[in-house]
């Protein structure tokens, strides 16, 4: 059984549909498994062609060189189209449930990586700027596909999910900042000076506070400024404040040793200092340090 | 007894006025508790209430939206204001002291919630701009009363409360950087390059120390912008060089075993580490480290 | 004996003069002792008197407020000069070795303090627009006055110097990195986009580097662009990845043992899993964990 | 044996090539060893060289330097050229396998060192400004040399590869975030606002979210401030959130015990404390743990 089965049938139903040794089976080892040489094989040129087919959709939105070259995009697009389609249905033909495949995550992001493709066929005047644009995302999310190569991801996104309450709390307390600064600053300079509303004045709060500090919306009157340094230094001290509090702890200890400011106990035989503050027994000469009861 | 009332009678005195079951008590219940269905309802609909007016505020102050709408959002202001009235005399006929709620923080936003509707009635030529977004910003403090129903806040303002020396300290040096160098910049530069006083030069600072970057003021001289490199390299660094040494410390223990040029040391004894280098007996119990020749 | 005095003999040689009961020493108690209410009170005075005459000095370089107020603004600064005058004499008459106070850090900050204003007498003709800049900049030197009143500075000035090796070497990093890749952004770009010399290139890559990104010079070719993108995200990364580091191993460990992947411990008596990476005995039912040797 | 051979004889093949005593192993300790006067000499007057001749290149890219002081620059640069070729030379003359040196990596930026020079003598017509900047990029490559010298740079490369997995997973997870999420500002915003191409709005996501913020390219329409709102809180908060658990949990626990709801344990025999909340028993050194019945 393979690993990634085992931890995934709910999220990535892919149970083998055929008897062991069947076509079905052997195929279902290729796509889904990492045992064989040509699973692995699979797996890497699939990566490959994810890659290959998101940077010919990517170069082809630059004017100056998909527009040149129409012809060619065009067969690229349809090559990757035609090969992530019999995929797709290799993957359908060999699992046990394909309906409940296609409903999930990954077999959505498959069928989102063909279809843009054959829908571009069936509405034929999508040279509109915006449909070609979304055509484009659309493909563009076949990334998605690599990150089942990944296991750290899995790690990565549990972490996350058992830290959930913390982030929503954080962004909760950042949010409400943005909020009632925001608003402040709308009051202070008003749209004469790009604070045209509560939601620009909040877009603004968030481009400062994050630092980014694009420029496009600055403040001109002089408490404006003022508010806007607190932000600022509001913004980038969440990030500094904690770290420094953190980096302290560590070196004062290190410090105060040296100093002799905080009364570091000295042993009594052999008069040696810089004892960590829970430790019991002289690191020199194994004596009880005064002020703790030995453990035997 | 709710276990948020006891924490907070000096801060949230809303200890209630009436005898057990009377029609006092089950609406305080409702109100103020999180214990009954009803209570918890009327918890989660203020929430979305408080939400939701907030919504119209913000919304309202976009030309596009609040103009063409008037009378719609005339409407909804005065039904949320009418909402939280009624909340407000709720509370206040509930709670044995009055006057002390009323006074304390969250009666103070929920006056604030209220007042400004009722203030746009008695002023009614405060079409004035300013007027008006004063009103909003006074609205949007609602959003106060949303902290409340989230204990973490607490516990965040108690540890910011605990740090407040070490945060006052490192602002202090923060904001004489930003002085002394803004100062620096506005000799260097000068008023022909925008560093036209010194409060100006400050906003400059702060806005390239928390490497924020808007643009509108940038050093032009060869000198101006050395002391600008500076001074960005200090900012930044300022968040780099702390986690750097953290995460140096950790990667080195781990890097000079595989290279053997530390020896960290784990007592046979209890297994603890983190002993110094020179040390000679295990901090916890007492026994000789390995490596070393015991002093007796 | 003042702990000050104690710590600092050789930084801040401030020994009083006379034998004690004298004028001179009672004096000395006043400006340099912490210990009596006379002490205490003349220090308070003398933080608020800096504080004030800094605020005045920064008022007085906006043209706005400085420019109507001359008489005010000469007024105030003579009266703190003279304050601040008869401050260092005092300082100069009480303690053992004058000269070597006035040639310390204190000592000079102290004179710095005064000269600009004498300065500023002798020669008259200096309303030349750097020159009073200059002047400016000196009396905001009062601000580290400041610095002798808490104690926390010299802790981080301490741990600062501690440090000081790793810092270097990053920060030697730092400017090499900044150093090549301005240099092949200049090759990449070139005079035509802002690009006009390798200064002007390295300090475009500091503000890109620290994230400050302040938009006077932009990369205009694609190449240019890309590389830009690389820098921004090694300046960004070199915050985020050690943090990152840091944390996920904080998490992984709570996040292994839920899932099991790596093969965590069970004990043999209860089957308890869970266990810390170190730890020798069940935390539950006290027996010793397989492949680690009991303490006793 | 020198420490600084032993190490890296694969990545720097410098075996000396004469027997002991003669000429060939005197200049060699002088020029790669660090334990005579000489050699030390050599290092430190090589470091300064270095650094003189990368000031030279500098300063000749900046026209109103460079350009009035051709003749000079040009002595300047032929005198480097000279020196490195000599040292070079040196170098080779002395190892013992030659070839092997030439080829490794110090050995080619010695190469690099020296090369730019020379082929600005066979191509005369190298005044092309393009030319000019490459052998300037050329030149400054030199700084590497002074990698040699600083063994911390071994250590932080050291620490770097053991991350290296960490870190590709962390910068594919930002990859395929700017990858997406640039795309879909292609989508909303569009062309007519900055957006003209997948790579563009890549680009600009990767401005955002390292909270660089150049400003050249802006978000116009609101769906798109939206995103970018969200994409810059993205880019900050990986570098907030992290930082900020990490301070939590550390201050929960003193926060905690004053209000004594967790009770963090220190184990009676061993004193070691870090005990999960349910454990009963010691990890150390299997003694119960206060405050609870131990299982037998």
């Amino acid at each position: 059984m393979k690993q990634r089965n085992r931890q995934r049938d709910a999220f990535y139903p892919v149970q083998c549909a055929g008897a062991p040794g069947s076509w079905r089976a052997r195929l279902h080892e290729i796509i889904f498994g990492i045992d064989t040489p040509a699973g692995r094989a699979f797996d890497i040129g699939l990566v490959v062609a994810i890659l290959l087919s998101i940077l010919v959709v990517v170069l082809d939105s630059v004017p100056s060189i998909g527009g040149p070259h129409r012809k060619l995009m065009y067969g690229l697009e349809w090559f990757f189209t035609l090969l992530f389609t019999v995929e797709y249905v290799a993957r359908l033909a060999t699992v046990r449930h394909p309906l409940r495949y296609a409903l999930s995550f990954y077999g959505l992001i498959d069928l989102l990586s063909v279809l843009p493709t054959y829908i571009s066929l069936l509405v034929p005047g999508s040279e509109a700027l915006l449909d070609i644009r979304i055509l484009r995302l659309l493909r563009v999310f076949r990334i998605f596909k690599l990150t089942l190569y990944i296991e750290e991801y899995t790690r990565l996104g549990e972490a996350l999910a058992a830290s959930r309450r913390k982030i929503m709390v954080f962004l909760s307390v950042v949010l409400m900042a943005i909020l009632i600064l925001g608003t402040l600053m709308y009051v202070v300079e008003g749209p004469d000076h790009g604070f045209t509303s509560i939601p620009m004045s909040m877009y603004w709060a968030a481009v400062t506070m994050t630092t980014v500090g694009y420029g496009d919306i600055t403040p001109h009157t002089p408490l404006g400024k003022a508010i806007a340094s607190f932000m600022m230094l509001l913004g980038w001290g969440i990030l500094a404040v904690p770290t420094g509090i953190v980096t302290a702890e560590m070196t004062a200890r290190r410090t105060d040793r040296r100093q002799g400011t905080r009364r570091p106990r000295a042993c009594d035989e052999c008069n040696s200092t810089g004892h960590d503050v829970g430790a019991r027994y002289c690191k020199d000469c194994g004596a009880p340090l005064p002020g703790t009861v030995p453990a035997h």
